[in-house]
């Protein structure tokens, strides 16, 4: 069964914190007629510091669509690759045991996309299938270990690369002066994560079934405007209110698999703000302490997008996990309103690992040289 | 084994022929050193016909990104759900019996993409995955084939639907003046296509392997600049040659299938040019009789992107398609540059067709309460 091994993640060296950010609100809008309602918003989010790629008097200008997306890709290709060796090692594979690298990312937009960049730099092998998504925003980190997941299963030999790079300060509008705008500019932060999805070996979290919901009539609630300006964040202030309606979903996907939400071990989920993770809590009735992991990453890196789950997942690794074949979820939430969820076990002893060149002779491999086309 | 049935296919009503696009290239550009060389290309291309989503007189003008942006919207909204609804009909099945939705589409760009609004105005399942994929251009028709594939190899009674949405000339940048650009304008169309992978029963394509390869080194020559005016789309003049260095991994594919390219009952190929066919031929020594359905595609409404390789399709399957089990290739080709390509034979005899809610009792299906997890 596919393992979802242990996470790099990499945070950009420009600081910003809590303090920093509302005395740049307070400056910048002190004649917005709701800036004491925007200050309490950012000072709820529990967001202590964030990171950014550049530091915060470059961010705060906009040198236009065109220079901020080379600005991404230059700092894409900078930052990625020591993510990427490093999920690698915790793995244990090499560049060219990969078969498919699913690169997320909702903060700039390459065509090609960076995969090929990727491979051409990388040592990937010319036949890696390159899965890039842009648009499924801060649930793509939930796709992406679930597609990850379909792939191994229809390989069983398989290994995927998942790389999560979000820059998020990129996104910054000075022209945008909603309250869903202004809060989005002192609760988003930057940050790269990369996560192997071993269909063999391997120790974490092993994937057992995955699921999507989708919150009907909600689709205007997380947004891109699309202008010459670039990406336009937009959010809605029912957003924070979702958990009421994912809930469900997530209960439905656990019964579904024969296991209680209250008998989950570990809640890896997306930390869209504090009460995501308050409202989540209270609804599937578990305890505070599972979201540990969640609300670390959202306070000392804010709401870090499609990063969010593979930090708070690499946490939970750094703590130690937890015991052999404890069951746990994992779930992505964004625009849509999606969720993007999977069920697993955590796993400390490692499976029979593959001996390289020579995959078990009922296993799959999606390429020929390795093994056959289909289970 | 997972089948890939009859596309659906549809052009907008606004046409240009070729004459016209000549006409309109002399007239532009009367004093530009290439006109001559431009003019000549464009005869070459042997495109006589294209369709375009607005009258070219609109066409023509640069309202912004964001106007063309919000148009792209309008206009698949529009377009998208009849197409989809043949397709869905010619694989004998409803929207709620569709798993994953794989949107394909470069020509626009939207967060959430069309996936969201498609669950909530058309019938489909709130559980429906979401894939839409805008960063492999012309490749992703052939892409979103294997990643269908893919999702039926891991849950055999799932169904995929793909739909490719390509609006080209919304992509027009008309102070772009080189010879690849004014190229590109007399060479892309519009068009939109939708499919579906059925995972059991069926009748059409059976997929049986796919894969993937980049030539390395050659990023650059397909790319789109980002800028304040949106997309802009970046044509290297040794593209035309690219098969060349594609031939043999599609020889490759074959051979690891233990089929010969001169084997090929059929050729269902990404027609970007009038060169990737004849050098296609050429490189793997096969009839020209078999690139008709790519050719009329090329000929009748110019490269429409992704919606090639449904369009090509879909003319086979208007041909009668071929004898039980002959063997195939469908291959998209785009940015990276990469073919995605699949092998599969003709199935004119439909599989074992599913109960509706009885799945049988050894296969899988993605949604718990359908079936099992994994096979």
């Amino acid at each position: 069964m596919p393992i979802l091994c242990r996470p790099a993640v990499a945070v950009p060296e420009h600081v910003i914190t809590q303090e920093q950010t509302l005395e740049l609100a307070r400056r910048t809008h002190a004649d917005h007629p709701q800036l004491k309602l925007v200050l309490r918003l950012i000072t709820n989010t529990g967001v202590r510091t964030r990171h950014l790629v550049r530091p915060i008097e470059e961010t705060l200008t906009h040198p236009g669509f065109e220079v901020r997306n080379r600005r991404y890709e230059a700092e894409a290709k900078e930052r990625v690759p020591a993510v990427v060796r490093r999920a690698l090692a915790h793995a244990g594979v090499e560049p060219p045991d990969i078969d498919m690298i699913v690169y997320v990312s909702c903060t700039g937009f390459m065509m090609p996309s960076l995969t090929a960049w990727m491979i051409n730099t990388m040592g990937f092998r010319p036949d890696t299938r390159q899965l890039p998504i842009a648009q499924l925003g801060c649930a793509a980190g939930g796709a992406a270990v679930s597609r990850a997941h379909d792939f191994c299963t229809a390989y069983p030999t398989a290994n995927v690369l998942i790389v999560s790079c979000e820059f998020c300060s990129l996104l910054y509008q000075p022209a945008d002066l909603g309250v869903g705008s202004l809060l989005s500019n002192g609760l988003f932060g930057d940050a790269l994560s990369a996560a192997v999805v071993r269909g063999t070996g391997g120790t974490g979290m092993r994937l057992e079934r995955n699921a999507s919901h989708l919150v009907p009539d909600t689709e205007s609630w997380i947004s891109y405007a699309v202008r010459e300006t670039g990406f336009h964040f937009l959010l809605d202030k029912r957003v924070p209110g979702t958990m009421r309606m994912l809930a469900p979903a997530l209960r439905s996907l656990t019964a579904d698999h024969g296991w209680e939400a209250d008998g989950l071990d570990f809640l890896i989920v997306h930390a869209g703000g504090p009460r995501i993770l308050d409202d989540l809590c209270h609804y599937l009735e578990v305890d505070d302490h599972l979201f540990r992991f969640s609300r670390a990453t959202l306070t000392e890196r804010g709401n870090i997008a499609s990063s969010v789950v593979f930090d708070a997942l690499d946490r939970f690794f750094a703590a130690g996990g937890t015991h052999q074949d404890a069951p746990g979820l994992l779930a992505g939430f964004g625009p849509g309103i999606t969720a993007e969820m999977v069920l697993g076990r955590w796993t400390a002893a490692p499976a029979i690992t593959p001996q390289r060149g020579a995959p078990p002779a009922t296993a799959a491999h999606p390429n020929g040289s390795r093994g056959l086309t289909a289970p």
